[in-house]
């Protein structure tokens, strides 16, 4: 039953899934349920899809739930799932960020296996305290940055920790996108005034929503710790109150050098997000427009254009592809690795076992950089660029 | 619960789905099911995966089938299957091509619509007796000529059909791959091996296998007809029986020239197809490695670069999109695509209801097209390239 | 005095030319002296640069040159410089098609190297005839088939010789353009109208003008003979009596395939010549637009991305660059290069020294081939694409 | 005579250029000699090419120079230049940073006007005194920033002043290369050592060579001044005392921000110069490497491919091509255009004459803006990355 390098076997059954948030008008909500049925390892049986209950239950007949597991209310939800035999293993918590801390513990709390979105949380100190709710909890809490889903991703990180790249001395990382260039918040857009409210949103604009994913992807590949950002931080619309554009330079632990670049003001870029690394053997340029094809350009020889599941592919990311090289995947299969990754390690959570080799997804402690990660880069940014410890 | 242009509401439930063929080793069964998962509208709740019985069981279970609907045999499948209260509403059919009538026949006979992989058949007299079979029984029949489904061809369609182009003048269609360039059918390389072998493939190598994908892409967009074609096939590969290289000339109704060109021996390529049209206004050029993006060039400006779900999207492509432009979508997208605008028909079938707006897929008409292409260039070039008819 | 491999050191001093055609107005012949001076071989000393004598004057005059030896007749041209001590050596005819053959045999009888534009003349006989007096006259030939001057060209040439691609099985070349989409003739455009008329252009209009260039670059790169093509030459535009479209295939004399065209009608094309020559181990493919990279394929391998002047540059492409690899070079080098071979060919006639190692250009015998190419594809169509031998 | 908008009419005659340095074994000598031989504007009669006098009289010969204008010694020169009828009129000083100054004072004295190469001094002083000098000679000086002379960048300058992009807010430049990743310097090769030596490149590694490059090619584009910038110089070569990585943001003077990155140690980039500046109203980048197309994003509409010459072209580029769209241009013609506009405003100076509408190239003040850029972002790097006023 072999897709690619993945199966829609479906050893251990289907994992009950309930859903926080995603109710109409939602984007991120749909993207998860997909990602959750792409392979066949999850059922969506219950959810609290929005705090409005004639929308929770108009929501919740649209994806075919049972009347008695449509809830208005988490807390009620978590409680009611985790007294029945048949309750959800696992939620998935899609709603904005200052909504992500309540559902976790009350989840958490009940014995389910949390799949959040990010950023984690409002504060860093929240982060951690989340941290130790998550670790006595004994349950597993997956981040969705999802382009650590992406295959040739997968297939970078391997090449870095194999040392193809040589020794790391430069990350360049950027996620420019066109959509907040005009006032898009006042006209009564819902996913732009949630973004640029430092009350739904936390200290970070385009900071939070797409730096974090920046950094993060940049993070997962090279394996280094950022010591320290100096940021310079802007809002170029007109009275908005978070940054829209993040300008920012990274020392790196073992001495390397990187520059990050977020924006959410510059027009022509849809979801610009673009890695390239460089070492003193090669170097390795990712984009996720085109996700099916990496440049690496070994020093003094001609730049090589590897594809997902082509030629060179190598376990990392073969493991996680469904089609063969030249049918190109996308988005929303990156993000179902995610969501398989996760649904792997939970089934092999039920007997104690080690997941399979190779799985991976993002945890509670990668939501915990990237909230440190926003936090030093608005303090920095506050004190006209400093160099700031991460 | 819009995702993008597409939802996965679920209203009129699932659709219950059988499959022939597919299992344990196939490949092209698992798109045939992740894309029926991809927006929930389907339920695999039947298979006979596999003629060898233990192997039918296997990847029955594999895809936790209910024991009492894992079948080995087709026929048996189609009348235990008409025989339930809950029998299957449609069969995705997924064997190779000489396998494709006896289950469509089969299952039409059991009342159940049938979603067939191409080439249809295996010459075009069959193909024309199934085309009686198919309208006779009243039953939807699919064919999953997928190239179809991506948003950017529909809006292809959809500009060529609202004369943004002018009139079309000419078309260039190419489908080159190159995992035939070496012997691989003589190293037991399965999808090699039937796809040389006339008895299983036809009367056409690549010419059937991708030349009929290249063929139904332009046709699907620029909606002229092919009069009549000049063919040149060629057995590069050792002891090959088929063609494994196409080049064909082509005149269309209105007087437009083209070219198309299929091949497996062509290293380099993964999977290459890709279409330009001209016309006396304006020219379109998509490939499939880079779906998202498509080059509308109207004559005397600059080329733009038109984006999946990005500025200037129409109705077309907007309803069969699921995440914003710059996300990329992909092959099994587009693949999903197909299933669902059948699903869409086939609920609409259950009232006598029209389909929705924009719903579309090919049918037995296109698989008719396809098989007369097949021995029109088959002809043609046994003549030694002389003009022929279609 | 190195500039990349080529130098410009005038070891012999400069060479003494002349030119027909090339005044005010005229294109071509501006890129023929740019190419002359790039290098600093040659200096225009004379010119019969109009027939109209005021226009001649005026052209001669903004060139600087010598009053005495601006001229309005080329055979007049012809014998007073024969006659002076420090006439030219060499002469460039950049005229129209029709005006090809009198200044060539007119320089020639006065001993005079001749670099001439493409294609050579108006018909394959009159073609044959200028070959047998060019090699009676002993003195140097040379057409202006610049693309073959280009460094990636060359080097595709030299590797495929050296084997590199192994046996070729596949050319596809391709030579789009869109300026005649409208009926530009009509509008008093000059180079339309010439490029439309038979009695100036001879029996092909795309394939003369650009389908020859197309030929041309396939098979200085391959080096193997087309023995028979098959042709569908169309003329879309209203009233035009040349093609202005053409459709071809090809067969090669080791059994290959090919796939010729050239379009004047394709609107987005200003030049988009192309050329992918596929092998059973590995394919090449160049485009004039981004001509400082060219893609290697080895079968089982990442595609690799060959730079001029980048690394595994050979002789073939070194000895003819100028910068080094990441600044681009571009047409007016290439042709350039042309012309610097030319030079040193002649500097070594001088003294009957055999040329340095690596010194080429197109020859008559280039000519004589453009002609029967544009002879064959004329009866091939008249015959309804029936193949012909070339 | 055009040659696109360019014309090799040598109306005012042949300009009399001598050159400093560029003798054998030097690379950028010969890019300079081409660029002035292209047009046909200048003559070069005289040279001091080496200090060494054997090497001097060798490349002298080898360019043709008669043998009482071959010197070895650039005062020497100056003066006995000065005191011929025919002296030269212009001078290309050609050599490393550290050998500007001396000849450029020197010439100037002799009235002769200078051309010199990049960057202008060791440091901003001496930069102020060189200006100083220069506005009391009353001859032009020329600073060879030669990417200002490739046409789409001169349109990209033109449609940022004519608003097109709207207010600017970004400013991405960057110039990434790869040749000294590893420790070139230590293996005897002449460019290299120069370049990593502060006596003879000044207190900027990469920063002078290439980091200058970047910063004056945004700022011809944007035409907005830099306030203040923060930057973090790095030597990653073994014992390298010169930076070879810059990061650094920017800040403008009307609240934009921007971003520069310029690396030798950056495998698998040749010339990566690159530029993308974004407006409220849309977005320009061009790239080095295929200099011949910009992407224009007008915010809310498809991106649109502006080519060289192509549909569009407005006077600003249209005057400085020389071959039809789709004919690449590369980087002599770029360098070629600085010294023919230098050669028009020579020509306007003889008379007091202002020089043709669009003439334009980089001046002392260029040189003097980058000598400031570098000690600005040396300082800044020194007090860790502290904003630093330009």
């Amino acid at each position: 039953m072999a897709i690619g390098g993945l199966s829609d076997s479906i050893s251990g059954g289907r994992i009950r899934l309930g859903m926080v948030g995603g109710g109409e008008g939602a984007l991120i909500g749909a993207v998860h349920r997909l990602s959750a049925r792409m392979d066949g390892h999850y059922d969506l049986v219950a959810g609290a899809l929005s705090a409005s209950p004639d929308k929770a239950r108009r929501s919740g007949e649209a994806l075919g739930l049972s009347p008695d597991r449509i809830y208005d209310d988490y807390e009620a939800m978590a409680k009611a799932e985790a007294a029945r035999a048949d309750g959800i293993e696992a939620v998935a918590i899609v709603t904005p960020n200052h909504v992500h801390a309540g559902p976790t513990y009350a989840f958490l709390k009940a014995g389910v296996h949390v799949i959040c979105d990010k950023p984690l949380t409002l504060s860093l100190d929240d982060a951690k305290k989340m941290k130790a709710a998550v670790e006595s909890s004994g349950r597993i809490f997956a981040l969705t940055h999802n382009y650590t889903g992406y295959p040739l991703v997968r297939r970078a990180r391997a090449m870095a920790a194999a040392g193809e790249l040589g020794e790391i001395r430069l990350v360049q990382v950027e996620y420019p996108q066109d959509w907040l260039t005009g006032p898009l918040e006042q006209s009564g857009h819902k996913q732009a005034e949630w973004r640029v409210d430092p009350a739904r949103s936390g200290a970070g604009g385009a900071l939070g929503d797409i730096g974090t994913h920046a950094y993060n992807l940049a993070d997962f590949i090279v394996g280094i710790e950022v010591t320290e950002i100096a940021a310079d931080l802007t809002s170029f619309g007109p009275g908005r109150r978070l940054d829209d554009n993040v300008q920012m330079m990274l020392r790196y632990a073992n001495g390397a050098r990187g520059s990050l670049w977020a924006s959410q003001v510059a027009p022509g870029n849809e979801n610009g997000l673009r890695v390239r690394v460089y070492g003193t053997k090669a170097s390795l340029t990712w984009a996720q427009a085109n996700p099916n094809e990496m440049m690496f350009a070994p020093l003094g020889e001609p730049i090589r254009i590897l594809t997902r599941g082509g030629p060179g592919s190598g376990p990392a990311d073969a493991r996680v592809t469904r089609v063969p090289a030249g049918h190109p995947e996308g988005y929303l299969e990156g993000f179902a690795n995610i969501y398989t990754d996760i649904a792997l390690a939970i089934k092999a959570a039920r007997t104690g076992a080690r997941p399979p080799e190779g799985v991976m997804f993002p945890t509670i402690d990668d939501g915990v950089k990237g909230m440190a990660f926003i936090e030093a880069a608005v303090k920095s940014s506050r004190a006209n660029g400093a160099w700031t410890k991460l």
